[in-house]
């Protein structure tokens, strides 16, 4: 980042609810909204954080999305707790049903967190470092909108799909990734268009399905999947666990709800979360050891763990009690804030 | 494959049971190796199939394996079926314990079987396909032995770690997908050094932890994943979900306990599956209908489903009630016929 802008916590919260409240959210989304987007900046994922306010705006305006939407978790007694987002964003709804996940999860060993009929617009990591800190393993996926081509196609058919796994460690950070199945996201393509730089190879197609380096022609084209057919497979198995799975859109699906109103992808989301303690018979202590022995061999080749960049920011961000964002970003949320 | 030899399902058989009791495996390890051997070679996927035949031999004549070890469920009333291999092959673990993952995974929606201190040598597709068949989704995770160098390391740290996945489909074949995260599988690699030809860029590292495309300075080396930082996360999971959740070896501990001796890996193995009938509030028909659209969508475009070849040959060879293997195997299984 070239030249910057400094807020606190508060100033990012403040920001947030007011383009959030203006948008046309109630307060509850609203608060949810700002919460995540300030734990996303503390971070320093500049991409999740309050770039996001413009597509938050973006989705009301579609006329779409229930800004006061009230989440119902449906009763079950078995591993799967369901909750109906109500067409709000998804974040009310994981709230509400998380510490069911939790309990169903310590209760049954595995248990699934089913969001369904919400909005989508956050990043996967703060969901399964919720569980993390709980001491669970946890993994959670998403569709999107179907513009990424499967490995050998031509045209979109998967969404970006990320895949999130987060780890519990005694005292320290968790093991945690996050990544799009996608081989890049699709924002940075428009990085790409905006530089007048022409983009890698392998990372995207035309709208006749040809290989293409022009940022414009992909942006109308398909994205292509990381890792060839292996990504392509394991978008699929994301589409499918995320959407026929527990009842609700798969990408293709969504991008057609949207119809061409550019507003955040429209489906559900699964959350998987496992118990150390009961599928290690107890052996967490033993187990936690040899989990942080294949760490210790990994970072002591030089290699880096996931996470680490934003573990750092975290702590500087946290110490020095406020964040840096772009100019640039901060112009344009100021010039949002006065037209939302 | 240039010369070819047929051979029915009964000689496929005759040959596995054969070798493998004069091995020195037990009737029950015996024919559940013989039968899943049979399962790959119908589908002509000769990396699982007879060849593995070696593999087994090898690893009986290291001393560790118990050719007759009887697997052990642990009772529990939760969604986590445990089950101890007792130091034998993995394959009799698993076929005790399905069919309490697949009451399990009815009652509670989504359930997890874990085996335990096991070798390892087989391919995980047919496992998710039992589990398919009985119209359950699942997805399966083994380490293997630590071969496989994290992204932006030097020497291995990780297995080649496959992740499978399988859908069911009414009245069709499976969605499935069985991959290495290793960027290619070591056999390829030893397939290279025969033949005497480079490999591709960043398949893998020498043993100094530089680039090579030199197959024998890989061997000594170390193997890259597929899909660069993302597939290096995804197997750390595999590692973690398949290791120290389930109170089992990582790839690292597994190589160790091999000791040089070249036998089969040794470790646990993770399978969950999910119930769509639970998931999707009993709309199971609906929700087919949707995951055959993204089939179709996919396929019409030109792309290939993962397993298609295979399912291909299962017809053919089903029909035809032989299957061909390279000569040069069928001499080499004469040779360990006698000598084992």
């Amino acid at each position: 980042m070239s030249e910057t802008v400094k807020l606190t916590l508060d100033e990012i919260q403040e920001l947030s609810l007011t383009i959030l409240t203006k948008s046309g959210f109630g307060p509850d989304h609203a608060q949810a909204i700002a919460d995540l987007l300030t734990t996303c900046q503390i971070d320093d994922c500049q991409s999740h954080g309050l770039f996001r306010l413009f597509m938050c705006a973006q989705t009301m305006r579609t006329g779409k999305v229930d800004g006061n939407a009230k989440p119902i978790v449906a009763p079950s007694d078995d591993a799967v707790v369901r909750v109906d987002a109500q067409g709000g964003m998804s974040l009310l709804a994981f709230d509400l049903a998380l510490p069911i996940l939790i309990e169903k999860t310590r209760t049954h060993g595995i248990a699934a967190m089913a969001i369904n009929r919400c909005f989508h617009f956050s990043a996967l990591w703060p969901e399964v470092e919720s569980l993390s800190a709980a001491g669970l393993a946890a993994m959670a996926m998403v569709p999107s909108h179907a513009w990424v081509a499967p490995a050998g196609g031509t045209r979109g058919s998967l969404g970006t799909n990320p895949l999130a796994f987060s780890w519990p460690r005694q005292g320290k950070d968790p093991f945690t990734f996050d990544f799009a199945t996608s081989a890049v996201a699709r924002g940075e393509i428009e990085l790409y268009r905006r530089a007048g730089k022409p983009l890698p190879d392998g990372i995207a197609l035309d709208k006749d399905g040809n290989p293409t380096t022009d940022p414009t022609a992909a942006m109308d084209g398909a994205m292509l999947t990381f890792g060839s057919y292996k990504g392509s497979a394991l978008s699929i198995m994301i589409e499918l666990l995320a959407g026929p799975l527990i009842d609700d859109l798969t990408s293709l699906e969504s991008l057609e709800f949207d119809g061409g109103t550019a507003g955040a992808p429209y489906h559900g989301e699964i959350i998987l979360a496992f118990d150390p303690s009961r599928f290690s018979g107890g052996r967490v202590a033993e187990n936690d050891a040899r989990a942080e022995r294949l760490f210790a061999d990994i970072t002591e080749q030089g290699a880096r763990l996931p996470s680490q960049r934003r573990f750092a920011a975290r702590a500087q961000n946290t110490a020095r009690g406020y964040v840096e964002i772009a100019k640039t970003l901060h112009d344009d949320l100021m010039a949002l804030k006065d037209q939302a």
